[in-house]
């Protein structure tokens, strides 16, 4: 993996992917204490980064790859990312998705084109589940994070952040980042290594999952215990991957581990403040910047994902 | 009023506005049966564009007018937008706010630094509570609408969309644009008859508020009979402007009035396939684009604020 992948992704996406912005509002930063800059993912197409890595791995197989299609297994929004992508470029899709994945994101990716396999994310293992019917019709499974050309599409989030941080004066700043696999997070951190080493990614995850930050902490691979029990279902990954973690391990800062409680109200935060909306899992980040903070420093958020079901919103703004 | 002006506005605004993007989705295009772009403008600072109108308005005046302050009358996102741009620019502002405006409002105006005197909206005109308060402190009125700044500054959304629409490939479309007083709809007008030809603006009103959609039709002036029953109340005024209504007249097509219910409707679909939050008065642009097509043609629509209360919010999502 290296800067020039993702710039050669970068250049794969552009006019298709959402330049996102980095938004900042004043009455935020009063109640935070500090600057805080959201790279709102979750106005990317089909509601989160993961757009971007699917667009990247369908647009870098061949065409024949192309032509007999894509496998991939999913809590929601790769499922997602990779069923438009695939859509757009006319190649078939299979999603492998936990049954309790949120309605709307299975309901999406079904609408969306592709074909949807549930499993039970408890007792199956969803790589099990992909091979045979990927081994039966010759198709390309697409990893959710392991995958280069995935790596390299979402640090295309890394690229514009560079830029954008850069057009806001802001040189020196930690950028957390909602971390699942590691994919997204490990992205960003090889862009900004290479475009600007002033920032320093930190991997946000839940309480109770928070495999990345022990494994980083441990210096090896740490597995998680559980697979479900958070609402963060977008983040919930057995252990980091075989190509994120050396990367991580390379360039990002310590992790942060934050409860459903506080994601919670990170949500109400962004619904109030920057008006978009976000789904738990995407407002880690947004939490650790407001009730984990060491200090008042300037901090860029990576706002991952928006694919929320109504009555969890609708929740998360009760008493408000 | 000239295009010249609002480019000059376009340059005091750069670095300070939000460039808001222009956004897609293939499931709501999918639901709408057309292609919809979403000028995302409850992203601008403060959540809704008129940051633009007041920035480019304090920025014109002379700094010793600066110095003694200003004064505007707004149901709340004027009031916001003028209040961060003055406290940005060191200016004392007063505003003279509707006491039934949202709560969110109102504690927003007086978080970003501003003096907030309340009227009642339904006996009193705020024009002759603004105006003693005005004089007696050498407070410079910004009028949230019939002011050439002002159009000015929310002009510079529709140099945006010129160049955001031209890269998409849309070269002919209407574009819908919530409609008070017709500030942000003139300008954008004014900005795409110069820059965009093919762009046609088209007003939208809350029903029972259509006055410029009535004015329009009538070729003169025409009034709302009431001042208040609807929950878009970021959009109800009295008839449009001395200044805003022959720039309608001269670039607009017919108007389009949609119900509260409507409004409703499409908040909640912004909020699940946007992932953006909307008010009732910012999403009777969305509304109309939806549920008001006469053909299938490309639309654009101007989602012009954010800036809603959560249990109105909560209410809209009820059933989802």
């Amino acid at each position: 993996m290296n800067i020039e992948r993702i710039e050669a992704a970068a250049a794969r996406l552009a006019g298709h992917a959402v330049r996102t912005p980095l938004l900042n509002a004043p009455l935020l930063d009063a109640e935070a204490g500090r600057r805080i800059f959201v790279k709102a993912e979750c106005l990317q197409k089909t509601g989160s980064f993961k757009y971007r890595g699917g667009r990247a791995s369908i647009s870098a197989l061949t065409d024949a790859q192309r032509a007999r299609g894509v496998i991939a297994y999913s809590s929601g929004n790769h499922a997602q990312g990779i069923a438009c992508a695939a859509r757009e470029m006319g190649t078939p899709a299979v999603i492998v998705m936990p049954a309790d994945a949120p309605a709307v994101k299975i309901a999406n990716t079904r609408a969306l084109g592709a074909e949807v396999v549930t499993y039970d994310r408890a007792n199956e293992d969803r790589h099990e589940v992909a091979l045979p019917i990927a081994e039966s019709r010759g198709l390309t499974l697409i990893a959710p994070f392991d995958n280069k050309e995935v790596i390299a599409g979402q640090g295309t989030v890394g690229l514009e952040i560079a830029e954008q941080a850069g057009a806001a004066g802001v040189e020196r700043a930690d950028v957390l980042v909602c971390c699942g696999g590691g994919g997204l997070t490990s992205g960003i951190a090889l862009a900004l290594a290479a475009r600007a080493p002033g920032l320093r990614v930190r991997p946000v995850e839940p309480e109770g999952f928070d495999d990345v930050t022990r494994s980083l902490a441990a210096g090896s691979v740490q597995a998680n215990d559980r697979l479900s029990g958070s609402i963060c279902d977008a983040i919930l990954t057995p252990h980091p991957g075989d190509l994120t973690f050396p990367i991580l391990k390379a360039h990002c800062g310590p992790g942060i581990a934050v409860s459903d409680a506080d994601a919670l109200r990170a949500m109400v935060l962004a619904f109030r403040r920057l008006r978009i909306v976000l789904e738990p899992g995407g407002a880690v980040a947004l939490a650790a910047a407001l009730w984990h903070r060491a200090d008042d420093a300037d901090v860029i958020v990576v706002a991952s994902g928006g694919n929320v079901d109504a009555p969890l919103f609708r929740q998360a703004l009760e008493g408000e």
